[in-house]
Parts: structure tokens; C-alpha cells; sequence
């Protein structure tokens, strides 16, 4: 009865977190205007209250009782791997003050709706003050966390558990050294970037960026699509997982591959297992979402493993060219697949995070990642953030930021309170490529990609991490199904073999 | 700080039941098919919740130290209303179990699924066994609520105070004797229905509802308007108030009049005073919903005002049917707008209760009410459902039903657990007439309903009704602001008024 109280109460605190989740779906794709301070509130309260369940005495009780009544059984028995991983998340969160998170969560919903609004009207100044405050509130969030040499470590290991900023500047090395001679050899190639600025009718985008998410194994009949300004994945269990996309008529690219994206985001919480719906598993305590994957970084490995590893592979365009050619028989009639593969590869320096090519995101990142890095530390000043935007933009990508919009008011991140979280992007480039890699070993992997049957690879991805949910940890992950710990082999080895293809 | 705390629980509690509106507000309008099951226990856990705290010791202590508090001031003092109110209510809510709290939340979600496909596929048998275990969980809860001389009374006054089948039965008389020779006299009436039923593109009827709706008062900066099976309001506090609508496009006024009576419901919500969001005045404890009317019937009045006493009036369509033409030139080149005044009200009886004009609606209300009073005492057995409702349907409107989905399974409410709200309708509808009456004293009114200006009218509902929430009971309501309580006198009056009218 002691497990079973345990698992009761995990399962009313996922519900809740559920809730707070498709609150803040709402919030971003279908509540009116003048909805949101109340949002603010409820959420709040929501989370307060989930926090209070996961904090609580009935909790801690059961947790004790269940480890008298698993006594004995190993360490790798599903139910004593539950009982201990609630144990050590929930110390975490016990140390961060419920007046904190009601605070932090509050705060999210005001400050998301600021920068939409500062980021319609370019104007930073009018998000500032909410920025700072968001900030402030990450730095007494970090101190209460606590552990780690910098200070940013205890903010991104909530996102990624066991990272540093010290292992992230080894890796933001390594991915230069790899990276930027790549970039400038790719500016050679020879692409017609400018097929995919013509006038592509949304709908017409929207048809064949779900029609292909469908053939991944993405599943509507437990998921739906909508539009928003910042392309997301949420979950309400694995049997409702929404993904949202944003289309632009004169920037194919950027709708086609967003949804893939997310689709990759929602195919792995789809792939859960049953038997972890509203489980430790499926919860993320320290940071109170309802979310399935063993990390960001491991959850963005399968959002751009579909994206990039598939969705920009030649053999892709080969197979799937014509379809997309009679989706737009106007637009298309003078691009073959190789020019359309060339032109979603090529190394485009550009404003744009979500847009930008393989070979220039992660540089957004590193860019954003020493920033929050700085701003945590106290070594930055919000005020100056627009400034230093632009200096680091024009030193990484030779770039003229031309307004705020374009530059430091881009993302929702920051106003959403999700400092730390960026670094896993980059994190999740590296994995795709190791997963990708290793799958590509399994013939009938290989040969579904070669006819355009994605099942055995969403099989053995279900296989080999869906299934898993937060079980495992990205290092097991990794380890299990590849042989080896994080690596940036395969992935910059990925990208040398594109860029090798399109300079040949 | 007693009040405080006291005020502080009660808005969690609201909190939490805006969060489960919202998730049903989701589940009728975009959650996709698969995710129904795992919706229905993240309700109960949230409804669960909310009665915890609405029946822990926490809320209790503070209701206690807040009398504590208070004591001194007289009763008509907001505060002490308050406190009471929610002793009142909670002291109700605490007779009925959680487990059959949580039982019928749950229940509920996967009934509705249930009810759904059974309409869909004209398959009452399908649906008997939810609707046999609903009705056995009303009758408990009846049980548990007690009072009354029948057990139908404690269900009907969960919805509406003071209401029992004894004081139904009376009214269900008055109205029989006053509608059925109107509805006998108004068959002389010349009408075109078929008029209502050529090709109204569905687009351009949400396009001409929604311009009224707003010219009414309703805020779509504080709402927004869905489609969905079934239409009905909801709210997430006043600064968010969300209307559905059905609309078909050989049927006109079954699209437009939904939309004008949800927005007549939504009104009232959107107008409750700001200092009652998120309290007592705006939480419904007994059947656990947030919500800001001061009964059923009594929102039901604001919404049938609008439908019926403006919508249906003779001089809106001298005002809008101009308008109404230019949106449909082609469909309306030979109607003027007496003939459509006359076909809108035209009694035409028919096997929809949710398109049933006014003669006849409330005799729609009263054979469910028959049906669901002789269920509750154990009279009716499920099985017999379909044959009694076409033999009930014969008696009072002499129409052959010709199958359950245009009978017995038509309506939302027995799958969603609602035994006792129907008879909230035509108390609605007795009411709308009393509150237009008294609202037809003031003159601005009177001038501003001549010229097409609903602001008055719209100002006085909202000084009347409105703005109380729930901190008036119906009686008060009425009695305040037209002199009387509940009367069927002006409502019978109009509708003798208008048949005249229609066949002079």
C-alpha cells in the first residue's frame, strides 16, 4: 500500500503540472488579450500547489513507507529507481521557497506577454525592467540551488542534470575549432538560397509539414498543430501532445522545418511508456513541468535528429522533392531536388535562432549562453544587453544587428524564466548526431531511410529512448545506445561529410 | 490577516476550478481524440483537490478566525457574507463523499466521450450503461445531499436555492395553461420559416452573430468565440470569458441566437464586479465549478434576455435586418424585415430543444424535467428512456420522433452529470421577462433599445444583476430590481404580446 500511496500522489502532482501545462498552451496559442494577469495567477497557484504536494509531509511519508515496503529489491527494480529518484529531485526543489517558485511562476506569464509586446513594438527598454526582475529572480534561485564552481552550473544542471559551465566552454571549444572552418568553406558552395524566399501559401505549408510529420510516426489523433509566434511542443500526458508551428508566406524553410522539429519533440513524448503516464517519470520536479524526456538536451537530440539528420538529408529531398514540387507546382518548376537539398544546407549567417543552418546555431547559442552566463554572474548588466548583443553577433557571425527585434528580443526564453536552458540546444545537435549514427548501424534503419519508411527508425528510437522517459539518464542513454558518454565526433563528422557534398 | 487567510484559500480554490474549466472548455473544443481519458483524471485530481480544500481544516480555522474577526459587523457587511456564504456552501459540499466527488468528475469526461459517439452513431444502447451509472451517482449524491420532501429537490437546488419539484410543478402548470393556447393560436400565424433554412455560408453567420454580440457588449478582448457540438459559455474569471457556437448552413437562426444567448451568459460573467474575481461571489462550492451567477436560472435569464427579449424583439430586426441582408444579398433579395421578425418567431414545433422557439421551449424543459425527477425517484428505468421520450414528445408537441439522436440523445447534461439543471431554463426564461420589464421602466433604456444603443440596457443589467456575482440570491435579484420574485406573469404577458402581434 506504501508504493502505491507514493505513486497516487506523484500521479495528482503530474496531473497538476498537466494542468499548468495546457494553461500555459492556452496562454500561448488561444487565450484573449485580456486574459493573461489572471493566467498569471492561476498558474501560480497551480504550481504553488504542486510544489506544496511534492514538498509535503504526506509525500515524504510515503516515500518512506515505500522504501520499508521495497526493501531489499535491487537498485535497478523500476519502483525503487522511482522512490529514489522522487527522493533526490524533490530535495532540490525543497530548497528553492514555494514563495520563490509562486513568485517565478507569476512572473513568467506577465513577462512572456511584456516581451511579445516589446518585441512587436522593438522596443527593449519596455522589457527591461521585467528582464531584470526575471534575472534577479534566477540569481536567488541559483544561490538557493546552490553546488558547482560558477553559478550558472546550478541553473543549467536543472535542465541538464550533471553539466557545467566549465564543461560547456570544453565543448563550445571543440565545436568551434570544428565548426567555423566548416563555415567558411561552405560559403563556397554554390546555393539558390532565393528559391525559398518565393510566395509559398501558409496552408499549403502547414499540409505538407504535418503530412510528413504523420509519415515520421508523429500522431494526430494524440496531438494537434497550431500557430503561435514561438514555435513549442507541450504535452498533457503522452496521449495529448500538442505542437505548434509559425509559418511565413516568403521563408519556406522556416515552417516546414520547425514542425518537424517539434514533431521530433512529440514523437518522443507520444513514445513514453504507458506505464510512466503521470509517474515520477514523466515529471520534472525541480523545474514543476509535466514532461517526459531524460533531459532538454537529450528532448532536442530527437526534435533535431528528425529535423536536420532526416529532414535535411539529400536522400529526403530525393525521395520527397516531387510531393513538395506538387504542393507548389508555381513556385517550384525550375528547382530539382538537389538544388532545394542545397539550398535548406546552406550556411546562411542570419538574425534568427529558429532559422538559422546547422553550421550557424550553435553559434546563437554560444552567444546567449556566454551572455546568461554573465548575467548571472553579475559580470553583465541587462541595460547594456542590446549592445552586447550586437558586438558578439558582428565578432561570430559578421553580422549588423539592425534592430532589437532581430537581435536580443527574439526569443521567449528569458522572459519565460528559463535561464540555463539554452546550452542544451547545442547539447541535443551533439546528441542527435551520436543517436543518428548509432541507428544508421540497423539494416532495415538504413534501408527505410532509403525508401522513405521511417518506422524502423521511430521503432528504434522508441527502442532505444522514448520508451524511457526520465528513467534513464542521458548519460545511460547515450551509453547504452551508442557505446559512448556526450561526443562531438559524429556530429561535426556529419557536418564535414554535408559540407564536403555541397563544395564538391 | 484571518480574513486574509480566508480570502486567500477561497482564491486558490477558484484558481483550481478556472483550471478545470479551462480543461473542459479544451476538451469540447480542441483536444484530440486520444486524449480524453487521461483529461478525465486530471479533472478528478484537480476537483479533488479543490474540495480538499474546501472542506480542510485549513479553510475551516480560517472561516473561524475571520467570524472571529469580524464579529460585530452587522451581516450585510461583504466580508461577513462572504464567510458565510462559504460556511454554507462547504457545509453542504462536505456531506457528499470525495470518492463520489472524484467518481463523478471523472465519470463525467468519459460519459460526455460516450455520449458523443452515441449521438454521432444514433445509439442509445450504446450510451444506457454511462447513463445508467450517472443517474446512480446522482441518486447518491441526492442521498447525501438530503432535504426535501423529494429526491429530485436536493439535485434542483444545487442549481437553484430554494427550488423543488413541488414549486416546479405549480410552475409547469401556470406556463401549460398560458402557453398552449398561444401556441394553438400562433399556428394562424403567417410565417415563411423557409426562409431560415436557404444556404447561409456558416462564415458569414459567426461574422454577423460576433458584430452583434460585440454591439450587445460582449468583450472579445475578454473572450473569444469556438465552434463545438454543443454550445456554452465558460469562464477563467471576468477577464476571460469564452463563448461556443453550432452553425449550420440551412438553418440561420440556430446559429445566430446560440452565439446571442451565450454572449447573454457571457455578459454576466464579464460584468461581475472585479473585486468579486477569484472569491465566494464567483465560486459555485457545491457542485464544485467557478462560476459568477447567482443560480442557474438566474444566468439563464441574462442570456435568454438577450436571445429572446432583444434578439427575437420587432424592433431589432426593424434596426438590423438591413444589415443582415447586405451579408446575405442573394439569400434574403425577396424577405423584408417583418417577414423575418415573423419567421424567428414563428412556432414551429420541432425535436431540438437548443433550436426550439419560445412557445415551445419550455415544453422541451418540462418533459425532461418529468423524465429526470421519475429517474432520480426510480420511476424511470433507463432502458425505457427512448420509448417514454417519443410517447412524451407525441403528448405535448404531437411529433413523431423518428430517431434518438432527434430525441432522447440529444442533449449534453445527463452524460455531464447536470439531473436537476433543466428546469434552470425555463426559471430563466420566467426571469428574463421580469428583469426586461423593470429594465423597460428606465427610459435611456427604452431610447437606446429604439436606436439600436445597447449600452443602457446593457449598464442596467449590469447595475441590477451583474455586477453581484453571487453575492445576492436569485429572490434578491429580483426582488430589488423589479419589485417581485419569481412570477410567470410577464413572461406569459410578452408571449401573448408577440403571438398577437404575429397573427393580427
Amino acid at each position: 500500500m506504501s508504493y502505491a500511496a507514493f505513486s497516487h500522489e506523484i500521479a495528482r502532482i503530474n496531473d497538476i503540472l498537466c494542468a499548468v501545462n495546457l494553461m500555459t498552451w492556452d496562454a500561448r496559442v488561444m487565450m484573449p488579450p485580456g486574459g493573461i494577469d489572471a493566467r498569471g495567477k492561476q498558474i501560480a497557484t497551480l504550481v504553488g500547489l504542486a510544489r506544496e504536494l511534492a514538498t509535503g509531509d504526506a509525500l515524504q511519508r510515503a516515500i518512506e513507507d515505500a522504501r520499508a515496503e521495497l526493501a531489499g529489491l535491487p537498485a535497478s527494480d523500476v519502483r525503487v529507481l522511482a522512490v529514489e529518484q522522487a527522493a533526490q529531485s524533490i530535495g532540490a526543489l525543497a530548497r528553492i521557497s514555494a514563495a520563490l517558485v509562486g513568485e517565478a511562476a507569476e512572473l513568467k506569464t506577465v513577462a512572456q506577454a511584456a516581451w511579445a509586446k516589446a518585441r512587436a513594438a522593438n522596443d527593449f527598454a519596455g522589457f527591461a525592467p521585467m528582464l531584470e526582475r526575471s534575472m534577479e529572480m534566477q540569481r536567488e534561485i541559483a544561490a538557493a540551488l546552490g553546488g558547482g564552481e560558477h553559478p550558472y552550473d546550478a541553473l543549467v544542471s536543472t535542465y541538464e542534470p550533471g553539466m557545467t559551465w566549465s564543461r560547456l566552454q570544453v565543448l563550445y571549444g571543440e565545436l568551434r575549432q570544428g565548426l567555423l572552418p566548416l563555415l567558411a568553406q561552405a560559403r563556397e558552395a554554390k546555393v539558390r538560397s532565393e528559391i525559398l524566399e518565393r510566395a509559398y501559401p501558409v496552408e499549403k505549408q502547414r499540409e505538407f509539414s504535418s503530412l510528413l510529420s504523420s509519415r515520421f510516426g508523429y500522431d494526430f489523433d494524440r496531438g494537434r498543430l497550431d500557430d503561435t509566434v514561438h514555435p513549442f511542443e507541450i504535452s498533457f500526458t503522452r496521449s495529448d501532445v500538442r505542437i505548434t508551428g509559425r509559418f511565413r508566406e516568403t521563408w519556406l524553410p522556416g515552417g516546414l522545418f520547425a514542425v518537424w522539429h517539434e514533431a521530433g519533440h512529440g514523437m518522443y513524448e507520444q513514445g513514453i511508456s504507458e506505464a510512466f503516464s503521470r509517474s515520477v517519470f514523466t515529471t520534472d520536479f525541480i523545474n514543476l513541468y509535466a514532461v517526459g524526456g531524460a533531459s532538454f538536451g537529450t528532448h532536442e537530440s530527437q526534435s533535431r535528429l528528425w529535423e536536420n539528420r532526416v529532414g535535411r538529408s539529400r536522400r529526403f529531398w530525393e525521395l520527397h522533392f516531387d510531393d513538395l514540387r506538387q504542393t507548389f507546382p508555381d513556385q517550384l518548376d525550375d528547382v530539382t531536388a538537389e538544388d532545394f537539398w542545397r539550398a535548406v544546407n546552406g550556411a546562411r549567417p542570419g538574425f534568427i535562432r529558429v532559422e538559422a543552418d546547422e553550421l550557424t546555431y550553435d553559434l546563437h547559442i554560444m552567444l546567449r549562453s556566454e551572455i546568461e552566463a554573465g548575467l548571472i554572474a553579475g559580470e553583465i548588466r541587462v541595460s547594456d544587453l542590446p549592445e552586447i548583443w550586437r558586438d558578439k553577433m558582428k565578432a561570430m557571425l559578421g553580422l549588423d544587428v539592425p534592430d532589437d527585434r532581430l537581435g536580443v528580443l527574439q526569443d521567449v526564453h528569458w522572459s519565460s524564466g528559463m535561464v540555463g536552458s539554452f546550452p542544451t540546444y547545442t547539447i541535443g545537435n551533439v546528441m542527435s548526431s551520436q543517436f543518428f549514427a548509432a541507428a544508421c548501424k540497423d539494416t532495415p534503419v538504413v534501408q527505410g531511410l532509403e525508401t522513405g519508411d521511417y518506422l524502423p527508425l521511430k521503432t528504434w528510437l522508441n527502442d532505444k529512448v522514448y520508451q524511457f522517459g526520465r528513467s534513464k539518464t542521458p548519460s545511460q542513454l547515450l551509453v547504452e545506445a551508442t557505446g559512448s558518454d556526450l561526443s562531438t565526433g559524429p556530429y561535426i563528422a556529419d557536418l564535414k561529410r554535408k559540407v564536403d557534398e555541397l563544395t564538391a
